[in-house]
């Protein structure tokens, strides 16, 4: 099965009014994302509210996705959960519907935990699936798991899952980060993604092989072509346009902010609603983020419209 | 229904050598602690590792515990998960069982959410589970949780349900918010319980009603003393042993700290047990903690003969 690159999304999960995800929603936007410029789809990751769905929900989605067309290859759907069996319960679909890898965040309530702990928990997961398709990218985002994936943890998991650990997302926005996995570990085959496209350049210039980022749920065209264009004379200036709209998402809350977009361009207000502890945007912002992505030409074509293939 | 005070523990939970929780030895930890001072039993604590049970391992054990002849009325079970359907539903079980409470964290995935969303949270929850019986305590763990819950969201939740919010846990350990908490909502009937043993009696005199604390499974009968002699003339005295053997405890990683001395008193090394991301005690941490608390007599009299009442 080839590896996974170029732009992913974590795509956003929609809600009915009665507050249970909108599989028909979830769907169309997954086949628009693909066909407007993601390779790959990252459903259940932090955008997705993912760990506001029950285990369940999820994998009610993930079944209704590849039940909808989507190709399960495109598929690294978020998986760590706090509790193992809940993770090697939707690794283990995710490996069954043949998607291309996992997600995984580290198990997130306790904090201050031990390398050891950690490399136990991913491997008791590893184990426990069983199954040598299994490719786990590790999930750091520090700044919300509160458990940190560090160097020492990858270096440990790589020597006693060679096959199965196949690479990182690196949400933590931090750059030194970034450059110190992809110096350490990317010769050996090892797939450092970026978490938000501000750094896809410099992480494909020095190894890295793309980007799993909130804003490909909006702006994949102009993303993608960062990612395609990597080599040319263009790549700096494409670099700065997909930068320059991410700065003006980043500046509200993602989520609500994410949802109000692809309300606004799929004249769809049902889109707008998210699942507590998270709030929608009110009105005044979704008019002055609407405005300032309408007055630098941002477009998200055909949204409207779509249905499916 | 009355209300819980005095000395509640978050019941450590027992595992198997497969993984699975240990029904058989939990309910005899839960009667053992009933026996020994405890007038109630948070089960699904933290220090219970339920955050690495999944939702239908809590509500095994839950049946479990009941079934075994704990009396519901003796339980205020955690239930808040990052998932409010997991939230909803663990709740439901715990009044249908008749448990006096319920200790809820808030979703606890997303951190800087606001005092709105995370009253959307709770409001959902106490709606969705819409039974007059529920009293919910919440859970102000900002160490652990990384989503505080402040004064603000107190006043907002106690005035939407004044009937189901029921009191606090205060495991911050910063004495001065929960001085804080007293001085606004304890007249009100709001129960306010910290989250250490350490800060019983401050508590008590300034109008709590108790601790719920990690210590409380190894150690009852001295936190007791000093909730049940509170207005005597030893109650510094009594507190200030209780404290003395929560230093010793606390110098080491508490969970497996609370496993260990459990494994040595019911001479049952099964007991040591713990989940990733946790790991257990080394041999070299076993033998000072132990050696400390024999140091100052510490015992927990009648455990090793312990299988029920």
């Amino acid at each position: 099965m080839s590896r996974l690159e170029g732009v992913l999304a974590p795509v956003v999960t929609p809600f009915r009014e009665d507050g249970t995800p909108d599989v028909e929603r979830f769907v169309a936007h997954c086949r628009w994302l693909l066909d407007n410029g993601c390779r790959g789809l990252a459903v259940f990751g932090t955008n997705s509210e993912a760990n506001s769905l029950s285990v369940d929900e999820r994998l009610a989605l993930l079944d209704a996705v590849v039940a909808g067309g989507v190709p399960a290859e495109a598929l690294m759907p978020g998986t760590g959960c706090c509790a193992l069996p809940d993770t090697v319960r939707l690794t283990q679909r995710a490996v069954a519907l043949g998607c291309s890898g996992v997600l995984m965040l580290p198990p997130f309530f306790y904090k201050d935990v031990t390398v050891d702990g950690l490399f136990r928990a991913f491997s008791t997961v590893i184990d426990a699936v069983g199954d040598d398709r299994l490719r786990v990218y590790l999930y750091h985002i520090p700044q919300v798991a509160g458990v940190p994936i560090g160097l020492d943890l990858v270096e440990r998991l790589l020597a006693a899952h060679p096959e199965q650990v196949a690479g990182i997302k690196d949400s933590s926005g931090d750059w030194s980060n970034t450059e110190a996995v992809l110096d350490a570990f990317a010769a050996s085959g090892f797939d450092v993604f970026v978490g938000s496209e501000v750094f896809l350049l410099d992480n494909l210039r020095r190894g890295g092989k793309g980007c799993i980022t909130a804003t490909g749920n909006v702006n994949p065209a102009a993303i993608n072509r960062v990612f395609e264009h990597a080599d040319s004379a263009e790549a700096d200036e494409y670099q700065a346009a997909a930068s320059a709209t991410r700065r003006i998402v980043q500046g509200y809350p993602l989520i609500g902010a994410l949802k109000a977009v692809i309300a606004h361009w799929a004249e769809d207000p049902a889109w707008l609603t998210v699942r507590p502890p998270l709030v929608e945007l009110d009105a005044g912002q979704r008019s002055s983020l609407i405005a300032a992505l309408e007055a630098e030409g941002f477009d998200m074509p055909g949204l409207a419209a779509f249905v499916g293939p």
